[in-house]
């Protein structure tokens, strides 16, 4: 049975390829990958080869949001079952240095994590697996949404770093679905408020759709909120957004702008806000899992075109030519003939 | 124009008496007390006349769950308007003492209280308030729901005590309105689960239909809690709830036996437990308010039997008469001819 | 008995003036001012006339490092008796906002703070202040001890806005007052080990005789530091001291330069690091005192120079004058004939 | 050349045997046991043979208080060199499982800890050891002052579980070893005060040399402290100690009393008191030598007693023999002829 990947042998190009069988650890399981959300950082590496310091040197397989289910596990294999449908946490620690110790796993200078160079992703048909980034979902929730517990993550973990507190009321700067989804950890952690800003009318709307307040970046006049949670990565948007945080107001700095950020800190200081920077998540998955199931997020309503493996070129571009779309997701099994 | 109250004159009877026009100071609103619920302190008071140091010497008026409209202003008033509808804190604190300027205004000396000795309580129709204690509600919000964010708030404050994070897996023991109301605090802050316990099966029940896991109290058998939010007041509740947390587990302790606890310490700092002691709340109401008028949390099912002022009395008797009773509001405004 | 003060009529002039004496208000004591430290923010109004949105319009009295002797209590203080030795903390807050009833009271809109216009400080040899603002010292304790609480409480403050935990490992880039004091304060509070950075060998000098690690700025090579205390006002200071910080480091930043500071958030990210801001203190005179009586940490060393109250203007310039000073103090009860 | 041990054969007797060589695993590094302080639960296995659920099943190696030099490596060790004088952490988490991912290794249900049953501790003369445990120390320090590093640990710890902040009143019950201890890790953590209780003229007058204010146990008034440490293991020392802590207090369990522990839990809410328990401690190992090998903490001068490896037994019931000592310390490379 061929196991079909996504293959991207060079920028800006995709191919069908059949990677062979995986091969199991003694620790891994072998996951059938069913669902596959596409991220901003796998359109950068299809396009420009680069994110940061993390450059694509080589054929590389994208994707790093991803579902699916057991069939196969290694003889040492404990906590998960073939027949257990899964969502998969993409990143690997060592667990073993000082980070890893002091509970911050996601900091682990050897992360191993999907679809950033030199690793590779989930867009293929079959994965083997560290059983420990593995995640059994209920019956009722679905592989895509299972795959987006991975960008909910982010949204959940800049409400950590941001020291977000129930009852604080909330600004997102930004309504991808990045954006989107920290708006929804924060309203389900008990924000008592929730404005979302961006510039696309289109994102606006489904942010109202979803409940919140939205306006047109720039165009907002409150300056009472507790937190700041910046998903989207232009340039200003830290700057303007600290103030309209009242005192001891908190930020998570979610999106990377490329430039340097310029911030007028003496002023600041005056309210004496609390600035963190994020990397990534950690702990995440159960919390996601928990939260999806339940009804509490609803990350389904974010997938607003899907595709076969072999559109996975499509999929990657999408953001880029259909403005009003929101998150792309792709069917590893899905194959045309 | 009168302004009835529900006065105890003595142990175990009330009666309905015209108090007087209230004397607002300048920072005072008079407020129309349109519903009161009670609690189980009211109870105690009006059939034993104690709690803990507090005892009722000489005619008291009971009732501290309560919200209302502003009818008139003191001069200084700037938070409030004429017309507002609002929820009523009922602790007054001195704002000048160590634990008022350390942010813990609950713990202030000299808080003055509704309710308890020898403060009267809100069962009148006017009542002169200090505008720092009135949280104007949304136009979608009853005023029942506005007097039980008294509850919530305990609710909220258990989970604030107890360390709650998201994600963690909670434990109520205890499943009246204290106890409803603390777990669906700790879903409305991202717990992952929650389970609550009781004797009564009519309370399970009414858990179940808010959503939660139910079960007798004694026969759960999970052992992997985060949080243990006791609020049945049983003597062993908490002593028996702590085994069932996992290591790093947090408890908060809201119900109060009469007797002393004991806790096998010892062993059960294996685990290294962490348990908080419970008085009041602080910095709420905003927090109760948003969660309520956003449909987070529900208080309005809680309510299952009204009274009119004349007839406090039954409905302070309510939970000792009808066991399938939750929470009793009494509306101020109603006094039979 | 004339009770002359050093004015400031216009900018860059002293003038001693008998102000007539101090009408203390009910919770007010009248304190006798032996000693105030000369900061640089007396200099910045003597010479510039302002620091960012407080501008100098009008004589005003400069000085809030500051302690005494309490000689006249009013009929309601209770704190403070007539004979007390006390350090004295410049700023009164309202005692009523949202931030004093938080906890944050030095983030009251409020505030009135000594020597920051249009209030005037404590170059005075008299002053009624209220009683809240006064802590007694113990006998052992010199006045200039005391008036330096005030600028170790800004020391104190930034761990505290660090987020600095015993056994960390403290980078403190600037070695004037403040930044000697933070690095007592690290120091004190369990910090593991303490490197201070400066441009000026005498700093560098005296931080060694404190027992610091000591390196010219810029010519560091540790990146292993968890905590940074910016307290040089240098524009790229912080900007520079971010990349010495290992994962999960925290800074604060104290120094304020005039010009906005240029951060690459986006690698920065990596480590996730937290930022933040400082604005003053709170709750720190208790603390203060402790750690200065009990020998932990020697403000007394700081000490280079001392002046008489006509001799103000000499000691607001020592700074720009003597490159090899530290500390400037002022006995205002001494004034040459 | 032998490789001398004090076995436990059975209870109540010690005989030094040749275990042979240790057999070092790849990341393990042989260290020649230098100095083994004696601890309270060495002494419980030998008189009792059991701790709680610990229970001596077989010869045993008793010592777990230990510091020595190291003269071999395994092929991957990285972390310490041959020659390395050491600080050793008795503990070794498995780093798998969700404890030690959570950043509390110490509460890894498979931690191998030093001398308690199955695993053999500390006095013998050479030992194969994880290099993770192995912390490197400074010439200055001795081995004795190395070895104390482990009950400064769980001192350091108590602090960390109290939520000890900067300017805290610190009341530490019982001033044996780890009472003393706890007392200078809160002292050099930045307590404003710290009080020593217990019930022996000899650790009253020793914690009164070491700088604390020391009181007979059961005479003290204040009734202001914010933290209270408790090491006495005396059954009532809790309930005792909780009654003198002020609003916001907060207490770690240190000291294990046999019996269950009764505490008034219902008035003790008043003052909204936090209770942490205490499970040894994590992460500890480099604080605690920073604290030491500046002088900020003295562990040296707890030790009153020092016997060969042959004089074991001696040592270990030191405690019940001589009343007024308070830390025994082993020499495993003397061994009398």
């Amino acid at each position: 049975m061929p196991n079909y990947a996504a293959v991207m042998p060079e920028l800006g190009r995709i191919e069908i390829q059949d990677v062979g069988d995986p091969a199991p650890g003694p620790r891994d399981a072998v996951v059938r990958i069913e669902a596959v959300g596409v991220c901003g950082s796998d359109t950068a590496y299809y396009t420009i080869g680069r994110i940061g310091d993390y450059v694509v040197d080589g054929p590389i397989i994208l994707g790093h949001e991803c579902a699916g289910e057991v069939i196969a596990v290694g003889p040492e294999v404990t906590g998960v079952r073939v027949g257990d449908r899964v969502a998969i946490e993409p990143g690997k620690p060592c667990r073993d240095c000082r980070e890893c110790m002091a509970g911050r796993y996601h900091l682990c200078p050897d992360l191993v994590f999907f679809a950033t160079p030199p690793y590779d992703g989930s867009l293929v048909q079959r994965m083997a697996i560290d059983e420990r980034q593995l995640f059994p979902i209920p019956d009722t929730m679905t592989y895509e949404e299972a795959a987006l517990c991975e960008p909910l993550s982010v949204g959940i973990w800049a409400c950590h770093r941001a020291g977000l507190r129930p009852g604080d009321d909330v600004l997102v700067t930004g309504a991808g679905p990045v954006g989107l989804l920290a708006a929804q950890a924060a309203r389900a952690f008990g924000a008592a408020s929730v404005t979302l800003t961006d510039v696309a009318d289109f994102r606006l709307d489904m942010a109202r759709e979803f409940g919140f307040e939205a306006e047109r970046a720039g165009e907002g006049v409150r300056k009472d909120f507790d937190v700041l949670l910046e998903c989207s990565g232009a340039p200003t948007a830290l700057a303007d957004g600290l103030w309209r945080l009242r005192a001891d107001g908190r930020a998570a700095m979610v999106g990377l702008p490329k430039q340097d950020v310029t911030l007028a800190l003496s002023k600041l200081n005056w309210n004496e806000l609390t600035i963190g920077l994020v990397n990534r998540y950690a702990h995440t998955w159960p919390t996601a899992i928990a939260l999806v199931s339940s009804g509490r997020v609803d990350v389904a309503s974010l997938v607003t075109h899907r595709f076969r493996l072999d559109e996975t070129a499509d999929a990657l571009m999408l953001g880029k030519h259909v403005p009003d779309s929101v998150k792309a997701v792709i069917a590893p099994q899905s194959v045309s003939a």
